[in-house]
């Protein structure tokens, strides 16, 4: 493992000790000090005699015993004076707190980019720069300087340190949680996310890995490492920089890239990661992921004290969130309706109706008994549970104690998760944390709570799944075909970056798509004479490097019937084109037979910031004009990906065909998807492609328009 | 005001009086000892001779003095007599706590219209049942037996006493806010939701009204009362019992209605009130709304002393609730790069980056600056505010409390709200106990901080708005048409609920609609006369009471263009019609010219359970049977908005012209939806009608089909 030596670091030498208390160089081998680090401090500072103690080296070089971890703590440009020192040493890696680069827009960028060549000249692996620092907490190793970090089985990988401030607080005044782990990743100049989470993928002391990102430098690569960390532990991630203001707001601080949100969303969830979109939401459901049982059938049990909270937990969990809320086997019914008064409610939701104001422990009573329910996979408590001796009778105490400690194992016992909600929660009372103690998630937040139960039936239902081997990288040019490549390569080298659509579309024959190959006329007789020989209404369409807008240049005309139509379509098309662009180069006008009517839907590919080529696909006109109604996915895909992504845009039920109609070819949809797919990947040229629109029949496809963009010159692919 | 005396009673009678400590007739005399209500208490128990120092008294009218209000703990079965004996006492208002009327099922809902009866006829008014009570928690008159209930300006309408205690408990663990009044409505049999509003709405230490609903008796007349109190004071509701599980569990414990929430939602909009989806929102919202002054130009400036906590507060306020976070005026810019490091981002969000560190005070200085920038109508501050004498140094909690008192005033001297979020909000240091006591609100929730500066924007635009005076109540019968009036009358006599369709067009044509008035056939002969004298392709429909679906029975065929079509059509329509139904009373075959292509749209009106008739529109087709864009409306509805509801469906940018089409007429759709409401209006027999589809053109529109059909015999309507 790469960072090992990092992340466990059993050395550590601060450039930058300083004997000023306000200075970062004092406060981190204060901090390391406090916390009472395992490993050997080092001071470096040739200034200085001594700080706090330490001797202090004038070089980390000078050091004789090995240094595993540096913090930098001095400015910016004395960094790749110190990143060759600590690469002359046979330092692991630096923590380099500096702020001043990529985030503050070009020049900065070029700072940031001579750093990561020093660090990669000297093979000093980094961690920022502009990050608040890493914190091993099994070990003390804290170089944020941050103390009382309560230790537990989360990681957390952040980009933002006020996040993880916030995250932390929250961990010690809102639960009995804590983390394995702490890296702040700042702009992400050197290690990158995919490389902490394998870390973590192998951690054994941490149970799931919570993140806060705003924008990733190797997307595909985390993709990639994500999906195989989510079959051993859970990925808790929120994705910031949704809102252009957002964007421009992360740029102005880790100068993270913008990508497509919805992109980024679907890739994560692909990769079996739970995102979530309230930062409110990241720890608790964090918290509860860590530890409780998952919810296998996508059914939970309410046990309620009162209507409200029912009734509102009922509504998220069904609306919101789709988790069921099934009736319950009469059997339960009958053995609650035996220990509660008449008026309680022994549908789902349970609703004790003042059973238990007398005695709280029923409540353990009626959890054991909706656990036996085969139809319930978790149970959700709401309401007032350990505030009755608060409420009521500070003698309910004791008896709610006994519940929480019932509970507690009754987790254990059915291997169902439980979940409380209790407006008692940050009064902290005892039985509360007894329920914090067996690792039970009480929140003052029904919100929170149902998303806790809401996130334990995700996890289920994807641990559950079948998982087809899903590949984030790209096979580069293995299914290239040559005459393919030549298309490519004449364009490049006539300076073209848009294919003609005849050019385009001989691409999407090579590779067997459903296009017709059509024949490109130069004069109005050679067009009547494909237009005989097709023997069926025609469009017409010119051909010209330097018309990429067709219509717009009057060149397009469909639904030619006649020979004397198809005649005065060509001599039209060329004066229009000649107006329109009056030193154009046009090659010919294409003479196409007219698709059949049928379906119209689109396909496109591009370029995403952060996962590079991206798949989109709706369907045509209003659909995808005005509803935006369309799904993406990050490229390469599978049959099963493309399947599913045809079947998530809202429109979908149209193709099933719709007021007696006979559906649409779905499946040819589906090998079409994959086939662009295919081609994205042999030809790491393209930048982009459209299909629009493409015609879907009840049996096949056909496409009827089709551009390919090719990179700028020198654009490397880096995904 | 007639709840004047009950909610403002200076006497209470406690009926069922108790010396047993674990019973409400002992905790409630208790409860206004403790809470030293300032009124006369009496103790009303037959079998007693005095409950805590208090005489017993055998019935209410043995009591000499008036009594103004009279809480009920005893069983349900007690109550005509109790209530009797109130009446002759002249006793204002009770409050009935027993369960099991309503909210069992049938028996008790009889049960509860005997006790109705029985108010009713002795002229006494009551809250509940299945109440916890209410509090007047000005004067301490607590018949809730909840002690401490924070003091202050919100009054609390409930219909859940667990939610009540929430939001109680709420207000005291996180916030100084407290409230005026708190009412369980329980099954609202008597005095109903609009009632308890007027009061508050002229309350004059009420300044703002939080509201749990699961179900409303007189939805109409809360509408209207809500919509002349929202322009004096808001109103903050959270509806519940939108899943079909919600509802099944509302009704289980208050027996509440069902509805339909679309509806309710753009209801309660059109009457100004703020709803909110989330039960976390709900007190911090009216905390917010209660005190600080609205934002006027939907602007908002953040302040932030990190990145994660401004981005992930852009992308809220922007995408998720609409707020501009607008670019800064330079002068801003100029002022605040002179108080702030070179690292800072100075737009907007503006990120001090450490420029706090050492004086968090400037955020007093950053924030006088961006109040004064005319772009900017509110602030909102997210961070580490209040914590950096905790994070940093203790010395810095004086300048955070300097800084707390400068932020305080500056709402005053600005006129535009501060919400702040803090991650240290839950430890309560001083600094952020001293925004609370200038009522500026703080809490550790992004989200939740965000939403309050979202609804002062909401708040703001909606007083800002031009509001034309709305009517949620009818003027029944105002514009019947005598022939209308008959049509209606004859079906019923017949012992029809669903009009014939030449009926139902007939009646439209009579108020005006755009419908040809198309005659029947009775022979093919008749047929082809018409067919001739119209002279264009026609449909043939077959009028049937017995046959309501008319193409299942093959009663109708379209697009007949020749003599020989018609008189085929006719004949076998007849066939069809007799294989489907044998003994179909069979009126004739009406022959319509088919309508020319436009665009289709439908419409209808319906009855809520909660809100009486409402109105539907949307697109034919895929846009309502798969997209389900329609858009809902309480009836009657004004031109303005019919207008607003037309273009708050999705897809209606298709009317504006789409593809460089000449839009629809939407002038004309406005005029057609006013017509129903009008018709809904004039005939308080119609339970439901159905347009569609109505085709829409460049001018004007045209119904091609409609359906009226009628309330059931002894339906009276109650709205």
């Amino acid at each position: 493992m790469p960072l090992q030596r990092i992340m466990n670091a059993e050395s550590v030498a601060v450039v930058g000790a300083s004997r000023t208390e306000t200075k970062r160089g004092f406060q981190a081998i204060r901090t390391l000090l406090d916390e009472k680090f395992e490993g050997k401090i080092y001071a470096v500072n040739p200034k200085e005699k001594s700080v706090l103690g330490f001797p202090c080296y004038a070089r980390v070089s000078d050091i004789d015993d090995p240094v595993d971890i540096v913090l930098i703590t001095t400015p910016a440009k004395t960094l790749p004076a110190v990143l060759k020192d600590c690469g002359e040493k046979g330092v692991a890696g630096a923590v380099i707190i500096a702020g001043g680069f990529r985030e503050l827009g070009k020049s900065g960028n070029d700072l940031e980019n001579a750093l990561l060549t020093a660090a990669q000249k000297y093979h000093v692996r980094f961690i920022g720069p502009n990050t608040s620092g890493m914190i091993n907490v099994k070990t003390s190793l804290n170089l944020v300087g941050l103390d009382h970090v309560p230790k537990g089985d989360i990681a957390l990988i952040s980009q933002s340190g006020n996040m993880a401030l916030t995250l932390i607080t929250e961990a010690k005044v809102k639960s009995r949680k804590g983390f394995s782990y702490y890296v702040g990743v700042g702009n992400e100049s050197d290690i990158h996310f995919h490389e902490y989470l394998a870390f973590f993928k192998n951690d054994p002391e941490t149970k799931a890995v919570l993140m806060y990102v705003e924008g990733m430098r190797e997307g595909r690569q985390f993709l990639q490492e994500a999906y195989k960390t989510t079959l051993l532990k859970p990925i808790i991630l929120l994705k910031s920089g949704r809102s252009s203001v957002g964007q421009r707001s992360a740029g102005s601080h880790t100068g993270a890239l913008a990508g497509i949100s919805e992109v980024a969303l679907t890739a994560f969830q692909r990769a079996g990661i739970i995102t979530v979109d309230k930062s409110d939401e990241l720890f608790p459901v964090a918290e509860t992921l860590s530890n409780q049982p998952v919810i296998k059938n996508n059914r939970v049990a309410i046990l309620a004290d009162g209507g409200g909270h029912a009734t509102i937990a009922a509504d998220i969990l069904t609306d919101r969130l789709g988790v069921d809320i099934p009736e319950l086997d009469e059997k339960t019914k009958e053995k609650l309706k035996n220990l509660l008064p008449f008026t309680a409610s022994v549908l789902n939701p349970v609703d004790v109706a003042g059973g238990t104001d007398a005695d709280p422990s029923l409540f353990a009573e009626c959890a054991r008994i909706l656990l036996k329910d085969s139809n319930v996979g978790g149970l959700l408590m709401v309401g007032l549970f350990g505030g009755y001796g608060i409420r009521f009778a500070e003698s309910l105490k004791w008896k709610e104690e006994d519940a929480a400690h019932q509970l507690g194992k009754l987790v254990l016992t059915s291997g169902k998760p439980i979940v409380v909600h209790s407006l008692y929660s940050s009064i902290k009372p005892h039985a509360l944390e007894l329920l914090r103690y067996y690792k039970i998630p009480v929140y003052d937040s029904l919100d929170i709570a149902c998303r806790c139960m809401g996130v334990l039936s995700i996890r289920g239902r994807y641990l559950g799944e079948y998982h087809a081997k899903v590949n984030f990288v790209f096979n580069w040019r293995a299914r290239e075909k040559p005459e393919a490549r030549q298309i490519i390569d004449t364009a490049k080298a006539q300076g073209r970056r848009s294919l003609l659509e005849p050019e385009a579309k001989r691409i999407f024959k090579l590779h067997g798509a459903p296009v017709s190959d059509d024949p490109i006329a130069t004069t109005a007789d050679e067009a009547v004479k494909i237009f005989k020989k097709l023997n069926c209404d025609v469009a017409l369409k010119i051909v010209s490097p330097d018309i990429l807008h067709k219509s717009d240049a009057g060149g397009v005309r469909l639904h030619l019937t006649t020979e004397e139509e198809v005649r005065r379509a060509f001599k039209d098309i060329l004066k229009s084109g000649h107006i329109y662009a009056p030193k154009a180069d046009i090659r010919g006008i294409m003479v196409s037979p007219m698709a059949e009517l049928g379906l119209e839907i689109i396909i496109g590919t591009k370029i995403d910031d952060q996962f590079g080529p991206v798949i989109m696909f709706g369907m045509g006109g209003v659909m995808v004009e005005i509803l935006k109604d369309v799904a993406f996915r990050v490229l390469p895909i599978s049959s099963h990906s493309a399947r599913k992504m045809i079947n998530e845009i809202r429109s979908a039920p149209i193709l099933n065909g719709f007021r007696g109609r006979p559906p649409y070819d779905k499946k040819a949809i589906q090998r079409l998807l994959t086939l662009c797919s295919e081609i994205v990947e042999a030809y790491p040229d393209i930048e982009e492609m459209d299909l629009n629109p493409v015609i879907v029949y009840e049996n096949g496809t056909r496409i009827v328009d089709a551009r390919i963009i090719l990179k700028e010159d020198g654009d490397s692919n880096s995904f």
